[in-house]
């Protein structure tokens, strides 16, 4: 990276849940989606995934993986636990849905099962490109404390309708992070054009709900303005100062983030 | 400190939990206490507070607080989470400590009788001082890895008592971290000599094991010698580099730790 490479790593290991738990839930909107998802945290349901996808997400992922998904904004999520405190889990976190309106399928417990839900939320990438083939996938990143990620996420969708972009959402929405895989037409430079103005936009959007334009892809080229925008020029100094210092004759990553 | 100081923190507020208990346990070995805490971590007991007292500790805090405690090797206990969940985890807990000779009081649940078994452990400084009215006391601070913390634990207290030295054991075990607090009169050089030899081979000894010569109280003046054997010249060679770029006058604790 910018600062250094790894050489060697030390894991911690931990062990593995005595019993593991899936389901989808389909809500009535993307508010109501991201909503229920700050309660389970606000209620401390110790959630092992909850993962977002807007309704032409769901769809395309249903329609690529040959299963199907409704046509809803949908949470994918898993517990963990004992035996004991997964069922209590699943009670508080079916509670919690249904006062978002949402329903979900019945929890699959068996790894397979468990592995197929999944793999639709892995393919999302392909599910995305698929909707229109021959074009060109670009993903956003940008994160926003919890508290503000439904407003966020609302306004974004709303973006979204009004540049007549195609963009399927996807969140790892227990960080506030989430990405739009926008779909587009890389010959086409007043779609490019629009695809790069709804990014610049989305990354101000974040910034102004106190959040961050890079949430874990990086800033590498595309990011550097929006980075300044974010950290101000004192910021951005002091970050090339202790890039200065690990790395004086600049050999990692030049020219890449500051 | 060295490298900065804070001017704002924000905070990520967690629920409470549903319900909370805690217990003091006696253990037959500071070894056994110590084997307790890794099998509570691998079996992923969702433990809040795990704290140990080595026979020493114990008795000081016993004595001090005048509620009395077994003179015996000693690990303090919080469990947290739903009333379903806390039976369980008090259940498997219980195991546990049975599995290595250890025997518990009953679980305290109420406010004001958790509160008083904890007192015992956070006047554990003045408890340790009162064994020794008019002396000084002086707290080591190191941290190995929870594989290593059993054997680092027996050869420290070993190394204890061949010295000498009055050095009640307590420790944030559940991190590998743990302390002895010297009593010792600083008027006597011998003494301070003892002190000092110490807590040197201390820190070689968690070096050794793949840890670390500070924990959690800071490098400051006294271990600088320490750091340097910790993280060779090169590594001591780029923090100073980073100190330089962060704080070119050298304004921020100068003299401390690099």
């Amino acid at each position: 990276g910018t600062l250094g490479f790894l050489t060697q790593a030390t894991l911690r290991l931990h062990p593995l849940p005595e019993a593991t738990a899936v389901t989808v839930a389909s809500f009535p909107s993307v508010g109501a989606a991201v909503a229920c998802t700050v309660q389970v945290l606000q209620a401390a349901v110790p959630v092992a995934r909850i993962e977002f996808l807007d309704e032409v997400m769901a769809d395309a992922c249903g329609r690529f993986s040959g299963k199907g998904l409704p046509v809803a904004a949908t949470l994918l999520l898993e517990l963990h636990g004992s035996r004991h405190s997964l069922a209590e889990q699943q009670q508080q976190m079916g509670e919690i849905m249904r006062q978002n309106g949402g329903s979900g399928l019945a929890w699959a417990e068996g790894l397979e099962e468990r592995e197929q839900l999944w793999s639709m939320r892995h393919n999302a990438w392909y599910a995305a490109l698929a909707l229109r083939p021959g074009c060109q996938g670009y993903s956003t990143d940008v994160c926003v404390p919890i508290s503000r990620l439904p407003d966020v996420v609302v306004e974004t969708k709303q973006d979204l309708q009004a540049s007549g972009l195609t963009g399927p959402m996807v969140g790892h929405v227990g960080d506030g992070n989430f990405h739009c895989i926008l779909v587009f037409n890389s010959q086409d430079p007043e779609e490019a054009q629009r695809v790069h103005a709804f990014t610049e936009r989305l990354g101000r959007r974040a910034l102004a709900a106190g959040g961050t334009c890079t949430g874990e892809h990086g800033v590498g080229l595309g990011k550097r303005a929006l980075l300044l925008e974010e950290l101000g020029q004192e910021g951005l100094d002091t970050l090339r100062s202790i890039k200065a210092a690990l790395d004086p004759h600049n050999l990692m990553n030049p020219g890449k983030v500051i």
